[in-house]
């Protein structure tokens, strides 16, 4: 039987006050898909579907159709009348803080995305302009904090993992932590939990009552990802690539745990940024580490980025296996690094502007049929370009694997057909059956069923 | 001799980073004299000069031109280098911090206030539009704070009075702090800085380390009245009338100190609004206080709206002589009431949205011969309407008296000439010589030449 | 090979100062095993060795034997140069800052409760001087808040129970963290850290970030029982009776997880206390609560209760089985009637000055040979008295398990000889095997060589 | 009319709870004169009396002798009942905040005094016993505070001084709290308000939200001298010789504004430490300050110390007349130099351990006629043994005007009888005489009768 609640909330200690302008924008804009309700609202569900060990967007909006949000402007600020919400974001009938906040952090950052949108100031295209504009999101989200040292730690990884896995992942955590380093993750389950877990405990030996969990996604996976209570700081941009760039310009280090094709799309991102020739001069700590169990996968994936991307590639990364405190401690060194050259280069500690990013990593990718048919995977492009590719071709995967509007293509047109030179394919193809057979495409328990042919 | 300073300074504690792009903004936008740059330097130059007895923006302007600033974005946020900055905001070389937080309070309301209007949906074409605009560009300054109760009582009066006057207006600011209220002013000396003083000794007696000393001013303004630095928020407006639009908007209630024609265009001002037949059940405390010496000056005040604006006027506020404790006790009680309507209409605590206000009283008004010749001042228009334009009148006598483009028009053309109904311009008469009798026009010392002539 | 470590720790954050009576007292009272000193140095070596699941003190004294402390004072306060210190509280080379805080803690404690009993005003003689002492000694340690509601439960249960049961206990935290509730224990590790643990996670999920994590603990039982690091408020008492009375007068409820000998001393404390005449009427949430595997635990001391204090006391509590959030739940409860009841009485939350303590509780059960084998073991006993001699049974039980005096007298001489009526004897007997059989009396590994006799 | 109110307050944010032995001590300690409820009660009229302007201590007891006080130990920590309490503390019958912190903080004292003193370990027949002991009455009352920098300027002077001098005062404050520096007095007004005023709007200026501004007194002066309500730490010692050295012990430096014979005898107090021989060389800034109408006041005071104490005397102070911000630059460079100079030794900030003082100036003076007649002033003594005899000179002659058992002595026997070298009479006769002059013995209006005669 499904819980469904009724509830009324309001913003308890933060500045979330709307505008009767936005207020009527919000409840204006009708119910077509991509209205700005039905972004809140399917970011909302998603909220409040925190904790769930479940990854079926599909199914959660199905099965919460009737759910619903009513807006008024009152007394002391906004509040939010709901119907038919799911059940467990509340303890004993209340709300868990945790998901009022972020409720309203949904709010806020739909709502200025629009705004800046607006702003005919704002040019989206160029990739200065667009850096720009996720600033300005940034910003308004409170996500970039004057003063700070560097020491946000980025993690990366499968949402879906094995126990080991993701109990290793809470001990990479824990020894950030206790060396007072910060976590930033795409704020799902799994790899996203686990180091937030961690760092949340070592805070607390350390006294740190200030740790920040910082968890940036946006509305297409946050329903796949439902992001999980520890997250403090909510922020959801418009869409992956504008996510991916926030990740890499207030990290200031970035640890990838195992995963799955998301991962392999976050890494060809990284990868592709740091291999232009602009960033060769820029430190940026980069460990992917796992318990030992994790070799294999690793190894898997550095013999895909020497085959494809070359040696210059695996030299941007260190692995570990199976020691978080080297792991951790090797972070804390290369983060020092970091701001020694912020210092020396006068760059803000808290956005890394000098890093240049093409303006073909910024624009959204759409996964369609063709734009997946079309793709140019060759082994002669300069590797950053295709690194941006390979990119393209996993961000892809993940949309039909898990995001709404691929899975619909899937269902509709069968399988993405992706193909290239032989040099590229077989170690791809290699890699991808790889991630099947350590079940690292779907939460466990379900079979997989390929959203994609390699085809030559 | 001329004690000049260059230095650099950072925002300490705020959230005050800028992006690349409004960094260039201010950059680019050249040296013409309403450029940002040129409003940015005006402000800080005004910021600098607080504590200074001086109104004579001109002369502080010929005296500092060669005062200048450099934004420069580096590791920790923005850093501006000030070259030939007055001396007297300093300590021992260091900028006092109030000096500093307002310079980033005025960098951060200038690039708002032009990011918005850049807005294609901010509309400033009709009243909802343009209070809208104004609602955001507070939000952003953070002066309106969901979840506290109403407690922010504007002061209105004099920059420029005797020191009898000012004494009275600290002991009520004494005693409006011992009740744990708020002050808000216009922020610049005399009876804007009184009432912030004496309740900042009442808030330490109470123990209350959070009040609220919010100035509100706009640039063509702050030159001659420089924000005191008890202001712990401040808040630059694009002009007078969004200055006036936000006491209105945030206080809760409003106390009138002796004053000159600034004064009596906001009583007009209010008065014109409250006269509304919309607004007739909003409760709105405004109290006119003053020690005995100041009689005179009410009662000439009190008649002179009575035989203008008649009896409904005169009901509008309370009259309290040389009795401090009374005129605070009053204000609470009339919050109280504020607090009661806002409750059972659901209104927001923070931005009093039901007050009605026309279009007429939002839209600037520019103080030029033409304008000031033409403008409608006869006895049978509506009473709300009357009130507008005499409003405007004392306006541009303020322009006139102090406001760089207001003083350069007379020095060029002479003094306005204002016409209207003998009923309206012989008490309007008699009331501008009280004031020049009393010296309230100008600072002390110097003598007073009218910027205005009444013709019939 | 063992890791040693030189360092030097100031306190941070905190008010520990020195008079130079205290400095000199700690430094005079030479190396006599009961000076302050050697009561500092043990605390400090327990504290240091937080995080290590041994329960050896004897091992760990003679390991660090050549552990040394030295006092300074100096420029910004006091100063600890320690040699020789375990090497596990350290992160890359610097302390844990909950170490260094807790070391802070244990010296301040250790001080007071000296000038205490050197006061003349101070009489342990009787039941309300005892009382009144350790409400000095908990308000010197700032562990009574005033003007806070009833929150705070304490977590009883083993220091070592199995991988389940910590679990459980984690759950059972988490679901008291979630209902804003803080936790107490003994500080150890077991069911005394995995409360704290859980509710840690929990309250970050609440955004409460003052939650409180106390542990109460005994110099003669930290070192087998070293405080967690999660503690954030540490208060060490003179005896295992002072320490029994704190967790009775600052608790405002009691849940018990499966223990050992020491869970069951608590138990029959409090039953004690509970069963008195004059506390009949006292709310005092009591709950047993552990995971399905523990049901047989709970029902042998259940039958246990039943045969020697009989029906009332099986009252006092209630016994919820493998329902983490049921036993929150009726926590919370419970705790409100605590609420309503105090508030009625006018009695202080933060301290249970109505509850009626017999000095026969209150007075130090020193475990010799002699004593345990005159213990008054009969049914004929008032109830609350048998529960007393019971107590103080399984009190000798634990100090010839674990406490260094107790560890050198079994040593010595061998067991102690227990004795009484058959009725209370061979339930005793049968309860007793059971915790061995369960492995409850050591760390598992080990084997376990009992420290009585059941003699008749 | 006397206004009284009957009320009942309780501690607001202050750990202030007492344990049923304290309450019963001040239960139990019946009517006696001087019995810690007539201490209690006694400072609490002075804190109630708090901003008159009226010094006569024994009017103030005789208008309110059916003024009284009731404990209760009650749910969320200690009531006060108070019956016929002086109205001026309270707004709309509410109390202000610090009159409430302050009778808290005198109930704190008192108990605690008392304790110390029934400490065994408390020695006070010694020299560093009475300091010791002072040590635990400061860090008691949370005065200590350990990892801030030296920022803390004692401010002495008259509490009946002329308007000029009050405002110079409160300039000097303000210029002390521009600069970041905090302010300790003896709490009463005048002398004792001003700074605290001043350096008020100074770190509202700076943003200083923390600062503290200390007031040390004691139960024989705080009726004559009740606290300003600045105060927002109040601490009460038993005698002016405590409160003397706990000025001199927590300070940094002293300024010394123009007042009567109770600021000379701080002076002398402070110069026969300065002069001891073991404390050449530790830096204390003392600095003599007043405006242009206060330069003949100084004069006199600079001969008077040169005829009797001798040049080195004159070395230890400098003299800053009418130039508030030049006083306040040399007392922050003086500082600068305590800072080193304690790190340099290795001593702590908060507490001045390394100056030595005589047992002589640390043990009360009894102003009898005996007492006074027989002091031993003359030439040929050690320096700092002479100053330590004038300073009982001023002491009882304090204590002869204001203090109530001193008033009752003079009322009995006549004017204290002094005698001594006729080098060292002249000098104080004709300084005397000059107080009396510029009526610095007495409130204005009154007229002053000596209460001393000079024989020879």
């Amino acid at each position: 039987m499904i819980d469904k609640v009724d509830t009324s909330i309001s913003p308890k200690r933060s500045l979330e006050i709307l505008s009767q302008r936005e207020v009527e924008q919000l409840k204006a804009s009708g119910s077509s898909d991509h209205s700005l309700y039905a972004l809140f609202r399917q970011c909302t569900l998603a909220i409040l579907h925190s904790g769930s060990a479940n990854d079926d967007a599909k199914a959660l909006f199905e099965t919460y159709q009737d759910f619903d949000i009513d807006l008024i402007q009152q007394d002391r600020g906004i509040r939010l009348n709901l119907r038919n919400a799911p059940a467990n974001a509340f303890v004993d009938g209340e709300m868990i803080a945790s998901s009022r906040e972020m409720i309203f952090s949904a709010l806020r950052d739909i709502l200025y995305s629009e705004t800046e949108r607006n702003n005919i100031r704002v040019d989206l295209s160029n990739s200065s302009g667009i850096t720009d504009y996720l600033f300005h999101l940034l910003r308004n989200a409170r996500a970039l904090r004057a003063g700070e040292l560097p020491k946000l730690v980025v993690c990366w990884g499968g949402h879906s993992i094995s126990e080991v896995e993701y109990d290793y992942s809470k001990d990479v955590g824990h020894e950030l932590g206790l060396r007072k380093l910060d976590v930033c993750t795409g704020c799902g389950p799994g790899a996203m939990k686990g180091p937030m877990k961690g760092a949340t405990i070592a805070h607390s030996k350390q006294r740190i009552s200030e740790g920040r969990y910082l968890g940036i996604t946006e509305p297409g996976i946050i329903a796949a990802e439902a992001p999980n209570p520890i997250v403090n700081e909510l922020v959801i941009l418009p869409d992956i690539e504008k996510r991916l760039e926030a990740f890499v310009r207030v990290g200031h280090g970035i640890i990838v745990f195992p995963g799955g094709a998301g991962t392999a799309e976050e890494i060809l991102y990284l990868l592709g940024i740091l291999l232009h020739p602009k960033n060769r001069d820029i430190p940026f700590p980069l460990i992917f580490t796992g318990p030992p169990s994790a070799e294999a996968y690793f190894t898997q994936l550095h013999e895909f980025i020497g085959k494809t991307l070359g040696i210059e590639a695996q030299q941007k990364y260190r692995i570990v296996i199976g020691d978080s405190e080297q792991a951790a401690r090797e972070m804390a060194r290369g983060i020092e690094k970091v701001r020694e050259f912020r210092l020396q280069q006068n760059d803000a500690f808290y956005f890394n502007w000098s890093l240049h990013i093409d303006y073909d990593f910024q624009i959204p990718f759409e996964a369609t049929h063709e734009n997946m048919a079309t793709l140019d995977l060759h082994a002669n492009l300069p590797k950053h370009e295709l690194a941006a590719n390979l990119r393209r071709a996993f961000s892809g995967i993940v949309a039909g694997n898990v995001k709404p509007d691929g899975v619909k293509a899937i269902d509709q047109h069968g399988p993405f057909k992706i193909s290239g030179d032989r040099a590229i394919m077989e170690p791809l193809d290699k890699l991808l059956h790889s991630f099947v057979d350590q079940k690292r495409m779907k939460l466990p328990g379900s079979e997989y069923i390929p959203c994609y042919e390699i085809v030559e």
